[in-house]
C-alpha cells in the first residue's frame, strides 16, 4: 500500500451560498491528493502525460460526511490499496483541523494511449514506480 | 417516478488539456439537471431554499462512458425513481448529440433545516409536489 | 459593429458565501458570449481551432455593477466595435431578469498558431465572417 | 505599502484543452494572493466577514503575459498601494518557477455591511490593521 497526506486551504471561490464547499470541489481536492501522491514517489503526473499517456477517470465516488468550510486547512490522505494492473483505483480521505473526517471516496482511473485513445496495460514508468510497494 | 430532460451546451473553460470536459464539471451539470427537474413540477430549488430547507450531498457517484468535448450539446435526464422519505436521490444519465451515453450516476441529498443544520423529515412543500407522481 | 444576444442561468457551484454569483465567474460568462456571436455569425469556435489557429486572452476588465444571485436568467450582450486587425477586442455587458445592469467588461484576444504558439494577423477565415459588418 | 508573497500549484482541472491555465482562474489566484496577505498581517478574511464585512469586488483587470501551464509552481506577489479609504485596492503579478511574469492585474473591493448590502467607510479592524504601512 502506498499513502501520500498533503495539505491544502479551501478558496472563496470554492465556497457556495450555503456556506460550505460546494460539493463539485471535491474530485478537484481528490486530483490535488493523487498528484502529490505521484510526486512523493517521484513521478510527476507530467512526466506520465509527456510520455503519452493519459489517465481519464473511469469512476468517482464521493461520502459528504460533513462540511468544510471557507479558509479551512483541509488535509487529503490518498492512497493505493491492490496492484492497479489494468486501472488504478485511488482511495481518499479529508480532514479539517480538528482532524474530523469531511469527506472520503475514491476514483478508478484508466491507461490510455494519449495518441490512439485507447486503453492500455499499466505502463512500464507506472510499474517501475509502485512495484516496491506491493 | 418522475424524469426531466435539459440541455446546456460545454464551455471551453469545463475542457482540460487532455482536450476533454474535466471530470471534476459533471457534478454541477448534475446540479442543472435536478435544478431543472424541480422546476419543472413546478418549485423553484430557489424557493425551497428561502423557505429555509437546504440540500447538502451526502453521495455522489459518476460513471464516465466517453469523453464531452468543448461545444459539445449535452442532454441530462434526471429522475427520481423512488419515494424521497428522508434522503433524496437523483439519478442522471447524459448523453452526446449522437444520442451516445456520456456519463451516468446518481447524487444522494439530505434535508436541512437551513439554521440549526440538522436533518429533518421530507418537507411538506416537497411532498405536495412529488406526491402525484409516486 | 456586430453584438450578439444569449440568456443563461446561473448555477449552485457559480454562487460563494456571500450569497452572489462568485466574480471569478465572469470571465466564464465572457466566454459564453463571444461563443455565440461567433456561432450566430455561422463560424463556431471550434472550427476556428481544427483549422490550427488559438485566441488566448491578452487581458481582461470586468466592472461589477450590481450582485447576479442564484437561478437568475441572465443576458450578455457581446459586441466587437472594431476592425480586429492584429487582436479581437469584444464588448461585453450582463443584465439581469429586471434589465438591470449586472456587470460590464471587455477582453481582448490575440491570434496564435496552434503549433508554433506565435502571433498571426487576422486569420482569412475570421476576415471573410466578419468583413460584411465593417 | 504592504506586500506579500505566497506559492500554489497549478491544478489540472485549471487548464483548459490550449494546454495552458484557462484565462478564468487567474481570479481566483488573485484571491489567493489577497487572502494571504490578509493572514500575514494577522487577520484572516473570515475575521472580517464574522464582524458583519463583506467585500465585494468592485472591479478586475487582468494582463496575460505568458501562459501558466499544469503542476507550475507559481508566485503571486500582491501589494496594497494605497490608504484604502474607501475601497480597497490590490495590484498583483504572478511568476512561474523561471521567474518570468506569467500575468499582472488589479482588483478594487468595496466595503459593504454583509446585512443592508451598503457601502461603508474603511472599518476600524481594518485600520488598525493597516495603518503601520502607510
Amino acid at each position: 500500500m502506498i499513502e501520500n497526506k498533503t495539505s491544502f486551504r479551501v478558496r472563496y471561490a470554492e465556497t457556495d451560498q450555503m456556506g460550505i464547499v460546494n460539493n463539485a470541489n471535491y474530485p478537484t481536492y481528490y486530483e490535488i491528493g493523487r498528484t502529490e501522491l505521484f510526486r512523493e514517489l517521484g513521478l510527476s503526473y507530467k512526466i506520465i502525460e509527456s510520455a503519452g499517456i493519459i489517465l481519464p477517470l473511469a469512476d468517482l465516488f464521493v461520502k459528504y460526511h460533513r462540511p468544510a468550510l471557507y479558509d479551512d486547512m483541509l488535509t487529503i490522505k490518498t492512497c493505493i490499496k491492490e496492484w492497479p494492473a489494468s486501472r488504478i483505483r485511488f482511495d481518499y480521505s479529508i480532514y479539517n483541523e480538528d482532524e474530523k473526517l469531511v469527506n472520503e471516496g475514491y476514483t478508478t482511473l484508466a491507461y490510455l494511449d494519449a495518441k490512439s485513445r485507447r486503453p492500455m496495460r499499466i505502463p512500464p514508468m507506472v510499474v517501475e514506480l509502485l512495484q516496491p510497494y506491493f
